[in-house]
């Protein structure tokens, strides 16, 4: 297990170029991202993508941009490890149930309001002057208006 | 742009031996999944996870999961290619806030319903006997118990 002929007291590699046993140069590419104390972090990007394209997909990216994708790539990685099958696009799948289900659980909430609202006025004629429910009806159906440009994004 | 030498009446090779210029074995394990007519398909998820790194992903995996392997990879390859910095996790951010707003609009739903309850008792004693309010909100709350267990997906 040599370490590319290392001289004594030099900067250790990072942990991509120990990995792929490349000399890490001073202008590392890795380097950043990928210091040599977290091995694991780029075992799985490396298993997954491959040092090479990885090398490539950083390069063309602006350098601000380069540890969110780093961080998204391990992220990636880490899904695909633990279900080789379907990785991230199981998290997708599930999160997608998700928001069907609490779509539904909000719609039966809302169609509840809407029956409590209309059985209490039609079963109780002389509570006609709770029609302050009315008001609060338009403000909790205006969350809706609010929150929707939200699921654009 | 020669096609590896391919003798006159040979069928083509499949999309991805084409695009990485090898010679497509009758047992090649590509073929059935990157036919020799959708080129994009092998192209993206080369270009992100590199031919060699699918190759040893399909090779570990039992046959009848390969198809779904090739289809998330694609999946996720396409992803990284729209959005390099982010990719699929990029989907699956906006997912869970969608998730975070709708559960907070649920909860609203749902304090809603037990204020108009609380208010609409307590404001009319002479409608006390309305007490099938009560009947409609455990069978409305009995909603998260049968989707509780989708969370854990």
């Amino acid at each position: 297990m040599k370490e590319g002929g290392r001289k004594p007291g030099a900067l250790p590699p990072c942990a991509a170029c120990k990995l792929i046993r490349r000399r890490c140069a001073p202008d590392c590419l890795f380097a950043p991202y990928f210091p040599a104390d977290q091995p694991h972090k780029f075992a799985s990007v490396h298993k997954v993508f491959g040092a090479s394209n990885v090398n490539k997909m950083l390069q063309e990216l602006p350098e601000e941009q380069r540890s969110d994708a780093v961080s998204s790539m391990v992220y990636e990685a880490n899904a695909r490890m633990r279900d080789p099958v379907y990785g991230c696009v199981g998290a997708i799948s599930c999160l997608q149930q998700q928001v069907a289900v609490l779509q539904t659980q909000l719609a039966l909430a809302q169609a509840e309001l809407v029956h409590i609202r209309n059985s209490s006025s039609s079963t109780q004629p002389q509570s006609s002057s709770h029609h302050h429910n009315d008001t609060k009806s338009s403000s909790f159906f205006a969350i809706d208006n609010v929150t929707e440009s939200l699921w654009s994004c």
